[in-house]
């Protein structure tokens, strides 16, 4: 089965330097040559690797489209490991679409979102831990989060995945030779394998329990500033970014649509969202608005649920607060700037929750809140303690591991049959494996590729 | 005096496959050699042009950062004629600030705007047409525009310029040898002289007069949509993007904050301006919003003024249009798919506009209305007819020699003496030497590349 030769924008979209479109596939060359006119004609053969000024030439009417720098990367030694073409050109939207229009009508197809990357994979190149390190190198978006995710795409996380794998191996080869062979190998050490088990077990539950960073780490905090109009949620956000975001007015009712913006707080990358004022609307787009903001708050990470100390408390909150007694809330008493009048006491003490004293004006308290957010994201754990799961799939097969090194626990406690016992180990290692890509199903391929940007 | 090594993002910022951090200058490789560890180390020396993998390393404490293909291009075979490195890592936010505050840390100094391609000016590897014609590659939004950038950056609009310049280097040459050795050389042929004056005179104006385009196709026409509240606007929006982007309700008011969208028409790249009803304000939300579409009507291109042709003549839109008597408009009658009630005789006779009928709604009339926006921007011309300046500076430039073209015309029509004659030439003379940049100051250099991104 011949491969399709694959091409796309590898770059960000957006004016800029360079960009780069890459083609990846047994026409790669072929079809650089049709548009690619070296500036020393004379050099007809492309040395491997070499970066070869010329110009990209529309074939139809000899048109020059840009000034561009040409690498070919002969198979195997190439990202995908088949032939590979990179052609640098200049960064802007109308110039690199005409160059990967040329490339299509010259017999490339256009790559799906993760294609390279997913060749890279199949062809052994990367193991799959690594594939998805990819995107987490490229989705970082803090030096913690880049740390991690460099860490994995180097095979960090695969190597100790393959290291317990290789132990679990081992005792399913023990287990697996009582049973074939009973008569003629020793008998097997239960205490020891007991140990084993236990050894096993206790790794893989840590790397279980570091999702909830890896998590983050990853995906960064999604915290979301909600109360009533007017308690100061704009003038927060444009406190905790240092800009001046969001248009801030005495006029309730000013925020309509939500405003997302990312920072970064002690290394754990925030989405910080600002939201409509929580009250019945008063048209409908302040409706639509509202709507809009209850959608977000059911996804929030964290809810900042700010509160005028300068007012009495206001029963309006109370069942605000209650809608979000499931969730991770901070209350911030905002304002302390102005004559104190709200007690945290006159705070029904149904919300027992964490109480962060604040000024978005002055800025007091905004340390202690930057804290608490870092504390409610990371729960206290520094974010580069040693192996870090960061993707749920990852951790949807360590858990399901650990439940068959449980199971194998309790058959060899409660002397059920060997085989049983083979069964559960066998189970545990295909999960390993799963991970690692020895064993997944194209399904489970084309979810993890279809999270990739185009051109990787 | 030696010049620092620079270092920037070089290509767009955000996620995507490949991002490319570039360093010129002396140590490049020195500075390189300090966070980038070969795949194969037994590779100290680097060979020119060729692309390498290996990882960058924090030297601090020996982390990877990322897996990474480096190429080394020695001087003068590169862009800058300088010592050149590109990395091309992954495509991220923390990814790539990491690695140039990496180069940073080894001793490269942040570049600005435009600075790699200031260097290749000032090594000659440009003339000052290519290197602005590099910034007109990036920017280009259609192919139309990415067209005549490619045919300036190769060089097109140099060469012409040269041969303009050359031309009236002979004329000046004539005249002066004239006036130094006039007893020695022949006669100057005067009706020789005009003439040849005229024909050079024709080509600077018809490069003048190719500005208009030129601008259009570089910059855009931005186009605002105007007029009082719930005529239709934003449906308007929506229609020609075909696209749900900006929020439309039947309330009046509903657009507040300016929406800004790009879409080419034949070629002709357009940004539409969606923009706040004008009416008096009620509060001060919509007055902030107001007043930005009142800026944003003064230096509009092309304004669609929209009237609801299901409604009568509305006084409060006399004002309105008599406050935009100066500027290009396009009186566009929306709302034709319900019962007519505003015949075009009943607008004031006094608006002898462009009138179209369209209805947002159904469609009808929208590519009447997209090829009366091409002419508005275009005026009639095809947008590939040879030589097409771009430049304000380049049109400024060409005027003024113009200029001095027509002094030296009258010079020897009223027989006014050599010395005068020869003065209006070398005047021109230097116009066109400007626009080449073989005489430029330094703050001239500054203006042209302040307007470039970081990294090129």
């Amino acid at each position: 089965m011949k491969r399709h030769t694959i091409a796309a924008i590898s770059t960000p979209p957006g004016e800029g330097g360079i960009g780069i479109v890459r083609l990846s596939g047994p026409d790669s060359r072929a079809i650089a040559d049709r548009i690619f006119r070296p500036a020393r004609p004379h050099t007809p053969t492309w040395p491997a690797r070499r970066l070869i000024l010329g110009q990209i030439v529309s074939p139809e009417d000899g048109q020059a489209v840009d000034e561009v720098l040409l690498a070919f990367m002969p198979r195997p030694h190439s990202y995908t490991r088949e032939d590979v073409i990179e052609i640098q050109c200049h960064s802007g939207y109308a110039v690199l679409q005409r160059i990967l229009q040329l490339t299509l009508q010259a017999g490339a197809r256009l790559a799906d979102p993760g294609e390279f990357t997913l060749r890279a994979f199949l062809s052994g190149r990367l193991d799959l831990t690594q594939a998805e390190a990819v995107l987490e190198v490229i989705q970082a978006r803090s030096d913690a989060s880049l740390r991690v995710a460099a860490a994995h795409l180097a095979g960090g996380l695969g190597r100790h995945l393959t290291r317990l794998r290789d132990d679990l191996l081992d005792l399913l080869a023990l287990v697996e030779a009582d049973l074939d062979f009973g008569e003629e190998v020793p008998e097997i050490d239960l205490a020891a394998l007991v140990h084993q088990l236990e050894a096993l077990e206790s790794e893989i539950t840590a790397l279980c329990q570091s999702y909830a960073q890896g998590r983050m780490l990853r995906q960064g905090l999604q915290v979301v500033l909600a109360g009533r109009p007017n308690v100061g949620k704009s003038s927060l956000l444009n406190r905790l970014l240092q800009t001046d975001r969001a248009i801030v007015t005495d006029i309730p009712g000013t925020t309509r649509d939500v405003i997302a913006e990312n920072l970064v707080i002690q290394g754990l990358p925030v989405c910080l969202l600002d939201t409509a004022g929580l009250r019945p609307a008063q048209n409908l787009v302040e409706e639509i608005g509202i709507q809009r903001t209850q959608e977000h708050l059911q996804q929030a990470d964290l809810v900042l649920y700010l509160l005028d100390a300068s007012q009495p408390w206001q029963v309006e909150d109370e069942p605000q607060l209650q809608a979000l007694r499931d969730q991770s809330i901070l209350v911030v008493l905002n304002k302390i700037d102005l004559p104190r009048v709200l007690q945290p006491a006159a705070i029904p003490s149904a919300w027992p929750h964490h109480l962060i004293e604040i000024s978005a004006l002055t800025g007091e308290g905004i340390p202690a809140l930057k804290e608490a957010i870092f504390q409610a994201g990371m729960g206290g754990a520094s974010p580069l303690d040693g192996q870090i799961v960061t993707q749920a799939r990852h951790c949807r097969h360590l858990e399901h591991c650990r439940h068959h090194l449980q199971g194998a626990w309790k058959i060899i406690q409660t002397a059920q049959p060997r085989e049983l016992l083979a069964l559960e180990l066998r189970s545990a290692l295909q999960e390993l494996s799963a991970i690692l890509g020895l064993e997944v199903d194209d399904e489970v391929l084309d979810r993890v590729f279809a999270r990739f940007c185009l051109g990787k």
